[in-house]
């Protein structure tokens, strides 16, 4: 019998895809440079040339059948070498081969973790605002999202409201930083912080709590921030990385997991991490990507680009009279809506072919999402358009 | 809190791969050559040369951005649109780009079409002999699964037992033809007769009853033997396709899910695997590997190395005195063992290095599986091994 749960999920198109399709509507319509598309968090810069060209060479050079064939489950055992070298040297994380297991990408490492350590009765915290395919990963585990409401001075941690969240019931904590959609990093006394909290809710609860720290966008950060390694803070960390948009690769689906080295019940979580990514039909994570990986660790796409948006976008809201914080990292800006209605807010912007996400669906209201990971000519054209919808407010 | 099923699973290393392991260890202690594993389903052939033509032509001419960017969640239009065209070419399926669903790979294809029909409470019906991992795709489920016993002269399928095995509780039955472990392909006649029974079954029972066609090895055939294209015979079909075999390509998890056009739930059914997809954490297919397929549908990598392996491997066994039906498809022999424990036969076997699974992973007790997806070059070494194993049972 279909499994209702499954066809809803199926059926239900996110908001950022209806409004991405509205866009297709509008690009045919008027042509694509006059829809100013802030929807989609769609790397717009290329891969680094390195990429092509060391795939090129392997393609060249390499024997067919040990290119394209089954790596170990976990993954290639010189890949998952080069990347624990890479880790160790660049974070001193004191990082194995047997830490890492690869994925297919940011939402297999998320997936496979909450499902090796969560289920039915139990909650996963999440800080608002954040990505909605949480709660589907989360859900599918049988555990249920406890969702710990912003902190909109900075969009860190709400540190009171996580005291209420935090239950003999949490199974693991998820951070995201820097943060889709806010851009935010999480400063490391905020992680020392979140580290005591979680530490003393252990000991209390008598159970680990794991921090899945949800990292696709680590290098994306502009200005000299830091983003603290967690593994050195908390030692029940896993860490879900995807190369989605340090190297642009978005579409091939390629990441890992690192269960930390000091994981109080490491070999155990990794056997689970592993046992999960069997049960949920992942044989191993794609082969020629996996090999790509020594060839670019530590490589990052033109980051000049998303810092130039960032600063046009940024200078031109502010001066137009809207409220926002400069982020830190990533490819988006969080601001916020001049009426209390985002969605509303939202369709008043479209008049003007702005389209921009309501922070609704990050369980952030009252704001909006703009992916600047697009041109800087559609920055610098979609300027005009946002000084006149900030006239209709009145800002 | 850790998930003990997931641990379990990622602790057990399957019998294959312990077999596998063993092998490895005694190639470094007595040389490569001097090993016969028969234990692995890789393939042993390169991909056609036109794999690597088109990758490398694709990475040197198409903008990075959109070669390797994110898919709409089922896959490319285009790239659904040519596999439609090409199965209405060589089928004449009558499928539509909206019939199918772009996967990582065959496991994937099984998993989401599992979570999609089945349920707790529910069965699914599978074949012996049969590929271990439908087990702990079905049960992730929370779905059990029903076996029927293998029909031992032809491993086609047990009619008898077929209809004792269907209940109110059936939501899905799988088949795989050509078939892991046995190499044997179903009879057009016994598809005929499998979909008046499901037809039946589901007119009795009142509900729909998915007809899973696991199909990797399609085109794996020998002396022009058919294959029956399954969705002209049954409605409620889905059928799971992988390039991993036919193209070479298994570590790259490539592959998709028609829905049969003619499935009387079908855009329901269509649009739970596209959540139950999205659940299990798949946002797209590898961009690069679906991109690639247009350049290569209808391909076959080199099919007459297996084909000479199949013919000197079963000379050679039927001359020594085993007993074995030679196989239509895939790249495996099923032998019968010479005692009644394949387990004792197997470590017997491992006295002359000749590394073979038993059937008892299979659901097949007494039979061993002889992967020939190896080196012709092995095949012949082997043969006198063989003939000393035989005759240590006075075959």
């Amino acid at each position: 019998m279909i499994v209702k749960k499954m066809q809803a999920l199926g059926e239900k198109r996110s908001v950022i895809r209806e409004i991405f399709e509205y866009g297709n509507a509008r690009r045919k319509e008027i042509g694509a440079e006059n829809v100013f598309d802030f929807s989609l968090g769609n790397p717009s810069v290329p891969a680094p040339d390195a990429v092509g060209e060391a795939l090129i060479k392997m393609l060249q050079e390499s024997d067919s059948v040990s290119l394209h064939g089954y790596t170990s489950a976990p993954g290639d055992l010189g890949v998952r070498a080069s990347i624990a070298e890479y880790l160790n040297k660049t974070y001193n994380v004191g990082a194995k081969p047997s830490d890492l297991y690869m994925t297919v990408g940011a939402a297999a490492s998320l997936s496979a973790c909450l499902s090796a350590v969560a289920g039915a009765g139990e909650e996963v915290v999440v800080f608002a605002p954040f990505f909605p395919e949480y709660r589907v990963f989360t859900e599918q585990t049988g555990a249920s999202l406890r969702i710990v409401p912003a902190d909109e001075t900075n969009f860190e941690i709400n540190f009171d409201a996580l005291a209420d969240a935090l239950s003999e019931k949490t199974a693991a904590v998820i951070i995201n930083s820097p943060n889709n959609p806010s851009g935010a990093v999480i400063s490391e006394a905020s992680i020392i912080r979140l580290a005591e909290i979680l530490s003393a809710a252990e000991e209390k609860y008598g159970h680990v709590i794991y921090l899945i720290a949800d990292e696709p966008y680590r290098e994306l950060v502009y200005d000299d921030i830091a983003v603290p390694y967690v593994t050195k803070y908390y030692d029940d960390t896993l860490v879900c990385y995807s190369f989605s948009k340090s190297l642009s690769l978005p579409g091939e689906r390629i990441g890992y997991v690192l269960v930390s080295p000091t994981a109080k019940e490491h070999d155990a979580v990794y056997a689970a991490i592993c046992g999960a990514g069997r049960a949920l039909g992942y044989v191993c994570a794609p082969s020629l990507f996996q090999k790509l990986l020594p060839h670019c660790l530590g490589m990052v796409s033109d980051l000049a680009t998303y810092k130039l948006n960032r600063d046009l976008l940024y200078e031109g809201l502010s001066s137009s009279g809207f409220t926002l914080k400069k982020p830190d990292g990533a490819f988006y800006l969080f601001m916020k809506s001049p009426e209390a209605d985002a969605n509303a807010f939202c369709e008043r912007a479209k008049k003007y072919e702005l389209l921009l996400v309501p922070g609704d669906d990050f369980a952030c209201p009252g704001y909006v999402r703009i992916a600047y990971c697009v041109t800087t000519e559609q920055i610098r054209r979609s300027l005009p358009a946002f000084a006149a919808l900030a006239k209709e407010y009145s800002l």
